[in-house]
C-alpha cells in the first residue's frame, strides 16, 4: 500500500532533521526529494534540514518544470537523473556529509565502486557507489557529468562535494545514506591508520 | 521486584533512541532484545533505533519460534546464544558502533579479551570482550562462530561488524555497550597516537 | 519585508541552541548579535547558547552604548566593527568552534583568505576568511587588531580563539558559520592526512 | 540572592543531561554535587546523566554521612575534598569525558598545570588543572591521592579516569568542565599533529 503525500512528507521531514541533528549535514547545503504519482517533491532552494517543515517541499514534473510556488533546489537535475533510471527509485537524498566528502579526496578511487568493503553493509543495503568528477555545484557541466555516470553505479559520490543516494522510499534512501557515510568514515579512519 | 512488560519496553525504547541520537548506531543496523518470563522480546526486522516504538518489539520463544506478527531481526540467534548462557542475562544489544568496529580491524587482537585496559571501567562493568571471526551477517556460519565463542568471554566483538553485549536488564546492557564503545574509542585513539 | 523583533529573536535563539546542541560551541563562550532599526541586539555577558532565551539579548547603540538592563558581551566591539562595514550586514556570530580554532594554529596561513578551497561552498556562501593575530580576549588590542583587518576579508578567524562571521540576517550568518566550521574540518583532516 | 533547592536541582539536571546528550559523558559513569546550606546534594550510586531527575540526588553531610534514602555515588570523597577547600566552591562535577581521559595518557604532564595554554579560556574560567596519579576508582588510595593534590590546583585530571572540576555553582562548574574538555581536545589534536 503506497503511502499518501502527508505520510511521505512526515517521514522526509523526520529524516532531514535527524541527519542535521546528528551532524550528517550542516547549514543549508542538503536537499532531498521523493516521487508521488507523476510528480517529484523536492526541498525548496535555500531550505535547511534543521528547520525543515512539509511546506519546504515543492513539486516539479519529471521534465523538471516547477509546479509549486517555491523555487526547487538548484540541484534538481541530479535528482531527476536518478528517478529516470527506474520506477523503483522513490526518493533521493543529497548531502555534504563530512566523511563521504573526505573520502572523495583520496587519490585513485575506483570510478564505479569507490568505497572499500571493510564491512559488508553498504553493498547489502545500497550497492556500488561511483565517483562523479568535480564540476561547479549547480552547473550544467555537473549535471552532464552525473548523467554520464548515473547508469554505472547505485549511489554516487560527487568529488569535493558530497553523496547522492537513491532509495525505494525516503526511509530507504535515508538508511542508504547512513550506511554510506558510516562506511566512508570506517574507510577514512582505516586509510589514515594504514590498515 | 521485576519490571512489567510496559516498563521494559519503555526503557528499551529510551536506550535505543539515545544510542541513535548520540551517534552510537546509525540507520537500521542495530537490534536489541530482553527477556520477559519465558519469552524474548526482540526488535523486528528492518526497525530503526531512531524511530523505535514499543510496537517494534516482537516476541520469540527460547527455541527461536516467532510468537508475534512481525518478523524478528534476522540476528536473533546471536541474542538467544547469550540468553542461554545464564538466566542472569536479561537483555542483549547489538550495534555497529564506529569505534568498536574500527577496533575489530586492529591486527592480532587477543581472542578472549580484546580491549586493552587503558581505563578500568569496562572490566568493572562488563568483563572481558572476545572477538568473533568474520562471517556473513545473518548467516548460519556467523551464528555457529558466535556460539563457539559465547562461553569464553562476557561481551563480544564481531569482526568487521560490531559489538554484542549482554546485561542483567536493558539499562545494564546499555551501560555495558556505552563502556565498550568508549573503551574502544580510547584504545583506538591511543593506538593511533602510538601511546 | 523585514522581520519584526520577535521573529529575529526567535531565529537567533534557535540558531544559538542548534550550534550548542550539535557541538559547534560549548560552555558560555559564544556570542551573537543582530541589527534591528538603529539598534544592535547582542547576547548578554555570561549567557550560554545552550540555555539561551530571548531575554538574554540586550540592546546597544551603534556607538556601543548599552541601552538595556543587562551588560552586553564584552566582545561587542568585534560585532560593531562588522555592522559598521555595511548596512547589508544584519547579524554577527562569534564562537570557539573546534575545527576553526584548530585551523588557526596551522603555520603560515594566508592573512586574507586562510581556508583552502577544498570544496567551493565557503566562497559561495561567505567569501574570504582572514586571520586576526592573537590578542587577549576582550582587550582593546584585540579590537584594534580586528578593526585593522575588518575591511580585508568577509569572515574572520581570531587566532587561538575562534571565528567571527557576518550575515545578512541571523540565519545567513548561521549558514556562513556552519560552512566555515565544516570547511575548517575538511581542511584540518586533509592537512593531517597529507592530502 | 542564593537559589533555592528546587532551582539548583533543575540546573543540575539540565547540566547533566546536556553533558550526556552532547557526548561529554556516557553510560552511568559521571557524578555531580552541589552545596545547599550545610548539606551536599550528590547524584545517587548508579544514576545515569542521560535519565537524571531531581530525585536522583541524595544528601550527605560535610562529614560524608548519608542523609537521604539513596546511596550516594561511591566517589563522594572526591567531592567533599573540594567543598572543604573553600566555602566559595558550591558545586563539583566528575565525568569520564573522552579528550580529558585521552590527555591523561600523554607522557610527562606537569603535575600542577597539565593542560597547555593553546587558548586562554581554561585559565580565565577555571585556572590550573593538576594530575592525580592512577588508583582504583572508589578506593581509599584514590581519595588519599586526590586530597594530597587538592590544594595544588584548581581543577583535576584523574589519570586513566577523568576530570573533577569545582565551580561557584552548578552552571559555573559546568562551564569549567566544558572548557576543560574543549581545551583537552585542542591539546590532543595539536599534539597528534605535532603542532
Amino acid at each position: 500500500m503506497e503511502q499518501n503525500l502527508e505520510q511521505k512528507l512526515e517521514q522526509a521531514v523526520w529524516a532531514a532533521r535527524s541527519l542535521f541533528e546528528r551532524g550528517k549535514t550542516a547549514g543549508s547545503s542538503a536537499n532531498m526529494s521523493f516521487r508521488h504519482g507523476e510528480k517529484i517533491y523536492i526541498t525548496a532552494s535555500g531550505s535547511c534540514f534543521g528547520t525543515l517543515v512539509p511546506g519546504d517541499f515543492t513539486a516539479i514534473s519529471m521534465a523538471g518544470e516547477p509546479l509549486g510556488e517555491r523555487k526547487p533546489s538548484k540541484e534538481w537535475p541530479l535528482h531527476l537523473a536518478l528517478f529516470e533510471k527506474s520506477p523503483e527509485i522513490g526518493a533521493v537524498i543529497h548531502t555534504h556529509s563530512t566523511y563521504s566528502v573526505l573520502w572523495s579526496f583520496v587519490p585513485n578511487l575506483p570510478e564505479r565502486d569507490c568505497i572499500p568493503d571493510h564491512t559488508p553493509y553498504l553493498k547489502m543495503k545500497l550497492g556500488t557507489v561511483g565517483t562523479v568528477p568535480y564540476e561547479k555545484p549547480g552547473s550544467q557541466a555537473l549535471f552532464d557529468a552525473f548523467r554520464q555516470r548515473a547508469g554505472d553505479s547505485d549511489g554516487f559520490l560527487l568529488k569535493n562535494h558530497g553523496p547522492v543516494v537513491p532509495g525505494k522510499d525516503v526511509m530507504d534512501a535515508f538508511y542508504c545514506l547512513e550506511e554510506l557515510e558510516e562506511s566512508a568514515r570506517i574507510a577514512w579512519e582505516l586509510f589514515r591508520a594504514g590498515i
